[in-house]
């Protein structure tokens, strides 16, 4: 049994030092040692989630010492103080205090409650960059500060007034716009005075955070920087093998406006990583193709570091997920070129509404990207696709998805057509585009049907281009519109 | 090459026991001996699964060496006859004979059918106990001894009518309710003579029972007891490794009425679980946070004995599911204090209506536990979150659930409203309350949309508060129903 | 403990090598080593799977020294050439050429783009055959040469024209259906000149197929064969392992006409693999119940080769996956016995419409099996369940099935009672079956919601046959369709 158990020792050391030998216990900040003294037992998950995560174990100096390719960190040189302890509660916390609303003396060390993406650039440098210009970091403003998706926003999810007319949409709360929306596009957190809190290790005052907890993506942090790194990279493992997973993304990209992470998981690929995924490393950097994984994750083909078994580069590491792509799948209410600024909020269409297309399907060209661009990036995204298919299959591929893009953007054409004959038959009120019975109903046909049967083209989801949200519904959905018009019109005529 | 081998041997047969070591087989009692006799070969995925199980290696007087914190048995003593064997068919299924219906002589043992909760209690009577109180002990009397919800389940799985005037809801099936309601509330299992059986090993007479396969958790067995084990644990493995499995909990715990499971799923807690579970340990007692799993399954916080890593408890186990929770999210047509007792089929609202609030959503307090022991269940759950999230996070969460609550049961106020007009004005008849279509639009509007958002809410899955379910459909529906209403009124006035 | 176990799996994994050991590197024929040396670099993903499969690993010679039980192949011979090396890229990619319209001559070699059943029947005669008489094999024909089913691909997946009437539907185009209904059921591939490819490797001029990529079941491919042996073994691995997960068969059998994915998570089978299938052995030839898995999935019950832990065969492997079934739940639109024949666009109904029912629900038993065949799959379908279940418990379970499946026949009966009446009245037109709005919500009745029941009640998973597109929508439906012919014929009387 002694025997098997140093065996085993001998194993567990090995696998779980994942190649960083510590002599002894690795060197911890004292300052940091002073937070998990008390931590250990007032927050004991955090700890423990912090001790298997890759931070606990490796210094920046020691990250420093790796191949580039293989390096996680793209700093290449952290203050002198964090260089040789590892990455602890402080050396994460106890940044850039002055810029934080959120910090707070805390048992003689200044601490920030949040750490925000401006911290995590310490060590990060090219990815907090590439995420500041994404879509994603603009998340909350492209939403809220965009007069038309606001309206969207209040006819959602917003409270309605009921009257002797019937329902009136009325504005959403703040606490409903966070367990909604902003669930995913994040909120804007301040600070409101504090709280004391009584706990084993005596009494303390902490800040009192407005709008939070809130992890969403674009969130806006109390140090005035715009993201979520745990979106994706979940306290306090903040695991590049989590952000892989296609879970990670599932939390946003799905549901009916959205069905990503549905047509991935009925896809080909979806079913090869369901199946096979135990066997996958998810964890390793750069990304072998075929090695590490035989089939995408949503990381693979939007973000990760794609390397043949040569280390031959397929594709470079991006945090901003929509600079891969060319097209704009999701309709607004109709496919466009990918914009150029993840700043959305900016464009105006030629009718002067803030939307990449006027209702007329016209593009906002001045704020998309180009056909070179465009070109550009399709090619750079089928090298991925040809580290496993012939270049006749991803031409052919592509080539199918367009026509899925037009003829879904023909739909939406006919819908809004029966929508503006509503209006200009004084059915329903343009005043607010989205609530009206047959205005929801075009909603519907724009952001949830087409919308489906463009993810399930681009990804091969075919029920979800078929009866489950796709083309069932758009062709039911513009005969109901038909004839709820249709009905209306009847009725007055009498 | 083959000293590698071997010690792999060693390893696997070393940890395959879990620790349980015996010199040669384990015990097993001569009774269970002669069932395992023909049954390997009569049935042998049961015999296989139970060979698998923890039943299979361990005798009582084994598991009761354990300290108490790691013991998996609640009784201190148990027949001496099943001391010192293995927990073998015959332990189980030869208890309390007297009391079965199910009973009889089988190759010259007595031998129930249907094990149940009061035979489990042999070794369990805690877990039983507490069971015994919950709802889920009497889901099928809840159910079906609820004349208002009886009317629901004719009007959603009774096979209609269908006359000059259209459909009328007809009584819904036995066969029917096995399969829909009754699936996962239970069935009332009884004895109808006996089947004969030809086999390999010669023909014998069983018992045939009526209502019969059924695993609901409320199931009312043929010795009178009430509830299913097997629903969670399932036969014949028995194992704590499945029942905290969020999967388990998702046989019954999904769909447009109670979407738990959907809305764990894209909530972070469901994201780091789908990513991580493989590397964590689902069957350790007790079960340590940060170290044997890293995020909640719906066991954690709903029953499991969860301690820190220094085996500070922070939860103790139930098997009273509810007996956690302040409020009850599940509307009724309101969400509601939860019920004092298991038996909700008592409760009587101020109409004198069967429901925990009146149709106007005041809550039948009588029958609701105080705000005083909503505070303390409160605190109690809210110690599972400070695990690993701060005070401040965990006090604003739980704010924003009780906004999210009021909002929710101010938008069924509405629909009521609406819906009391159509009453009022004849245009449905409040006789069965659920099967006209404004009736059933009601019904969805609390049934199925208030009620994804209140889970979507509790558990943050941000889609199922707005498109998928959410408030997208409640005020997409509200309008629908004063369409549907207002309609019929002007065809009325030609 | 979680470690250690992982550990101990990878390892055992690592030198179990699935029994084949080479002394050196497994043998390569020339033509393959040929292939190997550009596509390494050219297509390293396909390299990569390809040396991970058993194809890499095993010679023809080796497989068949495997007692019949444990053979992956079923040829008893193979071309000589073939025998002694191992299963690479020429050998699968070089058969058969002159019959391949896609063949063409590449660097040297002549080369099939696309790898068909009839290429795959040199190793494995039994399963292609079987595969061809099955409905998979004729799944492009049975739907695109069924007048009746055409008719209602082009009113869900063909764009319509919106005129003055309102949508009339369209043809559907050949981009959508290959997107739509063709991804499943497959495409007919045929070859249209040639691509010429720039590549690291030099300028390549390769044919260029139509109708692709595709992987659909039943896919006519380029040598006039039918099936994709892709479809569920995904290329480059072929995996028995990956075919053997449910993801694999939900590729398809997903969505609201075919729910089986959806009601088989829900069961308890699905709870059982979902919880611990991560310790199964899905690469195990034969499948032993209760040693290799401990509870079925899609492919235990429909088509593999299942034993007891004693090596009796419960269950032969079979590739025509209908075989084993006698009922078809798949309402068209009512249930009906399974079809003779794997063609099944043969059919007539007694009103001479190609349907295996009227639409009075009589069946057109001619094509379909007859009550001794139906009762002799029954019996050896029952020998499955037994293996873990009671006779008892397997004859009431089948029972229930049989009530529900007569349940939802009645219903589907006064769906289309409500539809004719529609119809006598002129409300909606019979020209096209499946246009008007009306008949659209029909469609649903059979369609979407009976079949729902059906699956649901066939596999346990009580919210599908309840509020997740089961009778909650089928009686919430049939109240909307008569609702709707209702207010039409009031409309006319005034």
């Amino acid at each position: 049994m002694s025997v098997v158990r140093s065996i085993l020792i001998v194993l567990v050391v090995a696998f779980t030092t994942l190649g960083v030998a510590w002599a002894d216990e690795p060197p911890v900040s004292e300052e940091t040692q002073a937070c998990l003294d008390c931590h250990e037992s007032v927050s004991p998950g955090i700890v423990a989630d912090w001790r298997n995560s890759r931070h606990s174990r490796t210094t920046p100096t020691q990250a420093l010492t790796k191949p580039e390719l293989e390096r996680r960190m793209s700093a290449t040189e952290v203050p002198e103080k964090m260089r040789t302890v590892v990455v602890g509660c402080y050396e994460c916390h106890g940044l850039n205090t002055t810029r934080h609303k959120d910090s707070f003396k805390h048992k003689g060390q200044q601490i920030n409650v949040v750490v925000s993406p401006n911290d995590c650039k310490t060590c990060h440098p090219v990815e907090a960059n590439e995420f500041a210009t994404s879509k994603k970091a603009h998340a909350v403003e492209n939403l809220m500060g965009n007069p038309t998706y606001h309206q969207l926003v209040d006819s959602t999810v917003g409270m309605p007034h009921l009257g002797a007319q019937g329902p009136k949409v009325g504005s959403a709360s703040e606490a409903t716009l966070r367990k909604t929306c902003l669930g995913c596009h994040g909120s804007v957190v301040g600070v409101d005075g504090t709280r004391t809190i009584e706990s084993d290790v005596g009494t303390v005052k902490v800040p009192h955070l407005t709008n939070w907890p809130n992890q969403g993506v674009g969130r806006v942090n109390p140090d005035g920087s715009r993201g979520a790194c745990t979106a994706c990279h979940s306290r306090h493992a903040f695991s590049i093998e989590m952000a892989r997973q296609p879970y990670t993304c599932a939390q946003c990209h799905m549901g009916p406006d959205i069905p990503a992470w549905e047509v991935y998981k009925e896809s080909k690929h979806g079913n090869i990583f369901s199946s096979m995924h135990a066997k996958w490393n998810f964890d390793a950097v750069p990304w072998k193709v075929g090695v590490d994984f035989t089939a995408p994750t949503c990381a693979a083909c939007h973000a990760s570091l794609v390397v043949s078994p040569d280390n031959e580069v397929i594709a470079k590491r991006t945090h901003d997920y929509g600079s891969r792509l060319w097209v704009r799948l999701f309709g607004l209410p109709y496919s466009h070129p990918q914009p150029k600024s993840g700043r959305t909020s900016i464009i105006r269409n030629a009718d002067g509404q803030p939307l990449p297309t006027t209702l007329a399907g016209v593009p906002a060209s001045k704020f998309l990207i180009d056909a070179k661009e465009q070109k550009k990036r399709r090619d750079a995204f089928s090298a991925l696709c040809l580290a496993c298919h012939s270049t006749d299959w991803t031409v052919s591929y592509f080539d199918h998805l367009d026509a899925s893009i037009g003829e879904t953007d023909k739909m939406v054409k006919m819908a809004t057509d029966v929508m503006r004959l509503a209006w200009k038959k004084g059915v329903e009120s343009p005043k607010n585009l989205f609530d009206g019975p047959i205005e929801r109903m075009w909603v519907r046909a724009w952001l949830f049907y087409a919308n489906s049967i463009r993810y399930a083209s681009a990804m091969s989801g075919p029920d979800y281009a078929t009866f489950e949200g796709g083309w069932w519904h758009l062709n039911e959905n513009l005969q109901a519109m038909w004839d709820r018009l249709n009905l209306e019109l009847r009725l007055r005529k009498r």
